[in-house]
């Protein structure tokens, strides 16, 4: 709260990645500064302890009357899904033959979700799923090696071969008559 | 094993589910039968007690030398994954506001993805990836209700309107300069 109150302009875009430790110690806070953002980030668990809903579905529309317009849940191993009114996008995590070391993978998310975001400047949903498969592609090189050292040597082409592994994951090609 | 021997001519596809059950109590049998198979289908538990191997990418090289060319990972809630070679699909789970009843996602989801196969008469690696959304798609339909309830009363734009939904979930539009 403290950060956005120091804000001249309020930005284009305000994302922010919450957890369950404020849920248990600052609810009334926790619950006007989400007011306040366009993005809300959580996991799977926290998205359920914010509404007391086991179904994420039913926990997103809930969240989403929460003022924040977007929000993505994050599932670990198994994706991330991303809700904007009654639209719904899922990227699966990469199946790795190894995780070597989860720490941080998170916030390696966050990171190349709002990374994406701000290089291209281009906030509409669509980007925002683009943003959501850079997030997880960076976040599988965290994985693979200790703390930061997946990512301290990347070039550009690592991380585009990562991002052609996700389309190749996810593609398919059903002709559906009424699309 | 003993339906396979009855058959006088192979089929172009043989398609086996198989259990824990037989991987405790028939091990070698259930080994012989497997190397006689095209396409396996697991779920994700079974997949590691077949191989000793908790990470499904490694379970799933050590399966595909086994026998079958293609495998399927059923991971229930969290999609689906389909190997074949070094190549991954993966299909997730749609998500649902409610799920009533879980049994039988299993067998909708094989027999979707067989009935796909069959109808179309196409078992190339690209039709099925298209099999393993129909799969996803019918077992959608199964959880929703008690039993086979979700199944009995569907029409073709049923189907249709849950493919779109899959298509919707996890498209996006990267632009990759080398691919």
């Amino acid at each position: 709260m403290r950060v956005l109150d120091q804000l001249t302009k309020r930005p284009k875009l305000i994302v922010m990645d919450t957890m369950n430790y404020w849920m248990d110690s600052a609810w009334d806070d926790l619950m006007k500064v989400i007011e306040r953002v366009d993005v809300l980030m959580v996991n799977d668990s926290e998205a359920r302890q914010l509404t007391g809903d086991y179904s994420l579905v039913k926990a997103a529309q809930k969240i989403l009357t929460m003022g924040p317009k977007y929000l993505v849940i994050k599932k670990g191993e198994h994706g991330a899904l991303l809700f904007h009114g009654n639209s719904v996008f899922f990227a699966p995590a990469l199946p790795l033959e190894e995780v070597f070391d989860p720490t941080g993978a998170g916030d390696t998310f966050a990171g190349g979700f709002i990374g994406h975001l701000a290089s291209t400047g281009d906030i509409s949903f669509g980007n925002m799923k683009n943003a959501i498969i850079y997030g997880s592609a960076m976040a599988s090189f965290t994985v693979e090696k200790f703390g930061t050292e997946g990512l301290l040597n990347l070039t550009k082409e690592d991380i585009e071969d990562r991002l052609k592994l996700f389309v190749d994951l996810v593609q398919f090609d059903i002709s559906l008559v009424n699309s």
